[in-house]
């Protein structure tokens, strides 16, 4: 049997996701498919549009085996970082092979990893110019173009599997043209971005049945929709009865941006929209994608020695599965060094979940339904 | 001249407060009225109706000549402190008579005050049988019943003024029958309380045109009206973000109520209400409107210590004067110990107005209004 593994968002669950499972049953009839996922805040920084359990479930009811929960920790980061998590994980659930969408299938992913292996991403130093730099260092190592976002995502999972002793076979598959970051529904596919799909759902102007499978379409019916616009309000208020010294515990926070950051919000007066407020504070320095990390870091409250002692102890959350996902969750139960949670009672709402159980009920005060206590896995 | 201070909130500036100034005017034709009055969050716990430049605006057509602004360190509290930090304000702006409205005008509050000076408000164990006990040793030793809210105000207000050297002459004046706590608007009459008239308003159900003045009516209509239903997201996100132990600095915590709080808001789920929350966490220890000031302490984010330093070293913060309200402020500068702000720069809001500058960011998130920057006082 194969275990294969995919690193999603599903933000929100679509046609194109489904193709992607459809290829890997075409490839391996007996898969077994596991996926790690990102829970409600998600690697550009932004909420996610449902929450984790609606998506984990469309995912088993779409084809997947076993999902499990990317924590908080790793999901709100760039490439690198959320690559490693999502991989390290993997590992501890015994998969074998990672299947992944790139706009370049050609390219020679492994061989990557090699020549790029000593070009590390400096986390505390993630600007426009760094990660243009970056990128420069890896296409002269490799002599390919990594700018593309899939392509450099590959590249990072590779990385994270070389580290961890390239227990993975990689499996690049070509993403479909629509699926890159269009804004707009396509008129001549099944297949939109996520991102056009999210702002046709967020303007309710469009109708995305074409894009999406069944069961999205009822839960976007049936389901408030988070974004940005719902927590703003929060956001501004945690910024404006802060102190700059407890702004600097944050993850992610450095060189002054407490200052720039509350300085901005309050010159702008209470009526300051978010985005409006994140390109005020941008610079060369601070990228868009950074700031809306860090604006999610700090919704979270999520200080820097949390956010270490995730990274450095991991878990395993389970979300949900069917059978054939449970039975490979005991083949290798016994192996596994990472504790597994399915159900959260208050010791492990306190830890190790802690920052993911604060991301929770942050999160259900825009969705209205708890995170944690008194949720099950769902069972497909 | 006579100089003469009211204490006053002003939740809203209603006719019953129109009468109260024309009887300051009926009895000293030469008066400067001079009103101490509370910002934008109240002495029962409790954000105001309306922001406190349009209630110092409405005292100011109203026949008031002066408006200072009681910092909130001092609004948010039991009568006590409340009552302390007023006339300590009214002191210092040269105040020499005070009217004050109670339920039983024949007490002789000034011996009262002397009776019971030895008995003092403790506040870190307000409780309910705190309270109860506190009035029974005051009926002990003055022969007097003052459990009613506005004789134990004025108690306060002379117990305040021995403490400061009776520099006071008190004038209490009897308060008109509906001024009292009725939750309905009279049919007989165009005085109503102020929580009638405050219930009435956020309802929408009932007109309040006769029972408050036309600036208050033009108010009422222009703007959005503030109730802890607004500030309640807020709240909860703060407490569901805090650690206890951060909680535990904010001022008035007390007796693990930290974990109280934050416990029973974790188990009500998230479509909780502000008062279903209040009633479950009140006990016979803490009562409704200990944990009401308790919650916006919370809310914005007063420390114990910040409380402390601004009770040790007030000032004077004019929110409006006309002619005669200048000229006594004029009168009076010279002798003046606390700073005096008229205008907020970056450097004040830093310090000494750090918490009332807090406070007015957190409120502003509802009323969509600037509280400092760019606000000058109101001239009449």
């Amino acid at each position: 049997m194969d275990i294969v593994g995919i690193v999603a968002e599903y933000n929100p669950f679509h046609n194109g996701h489904l193709y992607q499972i459809s290829e890997v049953k075409k490839r391996f009839p007996n898969a077994v498919i596991v996926v790690v996922m990102s829970g409600n805040f998600l690697e550009r920084g932004e909420p996610a549009l449902l929450d984790k359990w609606m998506r984990a479930k469309e995912a088993i009811l779409n084809g997947v085996n076993l999902v499990v929960e990317l924590p908080v920790a790793f999901c709100v980061q760039p490439a690198d970082l959320f690559a490693f998590g999502a991989i390290r994980i993997l590992k501890e659930l015994g998969v074998q092979k990672l299947v992944f969408g790139v706009e370049n299938v050609d390219y020679d992913f492994d061989k990557m990893a090699q020549l790029t292996k000593k070009v590390h991403g400096d986390f505390s130093t993630y600007n426009e110019s760094y990660a243009k730099a970056y990128q420069r260092a890896i296409t002269e190592r490799t002599g390919v173009d990594v700018s593309k976002p899939n392509n450099l995502l590959g590249l990072a999972y590779a990385k994270a599997n070389l580290e961890l002793g390239s227990f993975l076979e990689l499996i690049p598959i070509q993403r479909k043209k629509a699926e890159h970051h269009d804004q707009q529904l396509p008129v001549d596919s099944r297949i939109a971005s996520a991102s056009a799909i999210r702002s046709a759902v967020l303007s309710n102007k469009e109708l995305v049945v074409n894009f999406v499978p069944n069961s999205t379409v009822e839960d976007l019916q049936q389901s408030k929709k988070a974004s940005w616009t719902d927590f703003w309000p929060l956001l501004k208020y945690q910024i404006l009865t802060s102190k700059v010294q407890e702004l600097r515990e944050i993850y992610g926070m450095t060189e002054g941006l407490e200052f720039r950051l509350k300085d901005k919000l309050e010159r702008m007066g209470p009526a300051v929209a978010f985005t409006d407020w994140i390109d005020e504070v941008k610079s060369k320095r601070f990228t868009y994608t950074h700031l809306t990390r860090l604006a999610t870091m700090i919704l979270l409250q999520a200080k820097k020695d949390e956010v270490a002692q995730v990274v450095r102890s991991p878990y395993i959350r389970i979300l949900g599965f069917d059978d054939l996902g449970q039975k490979q969750l005991n083949n290798v139960k016994k192996k596994m060094t990472f504790p597994v949670i399915s159900r959260v009672s208050q010791k492990i709402a306190a830890n190790p979940l802690d920052l993911d159980y604060r991301a929770g009920l942050v999160y259900s005060q825009c969705s209205g339904q708890r995170q944690d206590f008194g949720r099950k896995p769902f069972q497909g």
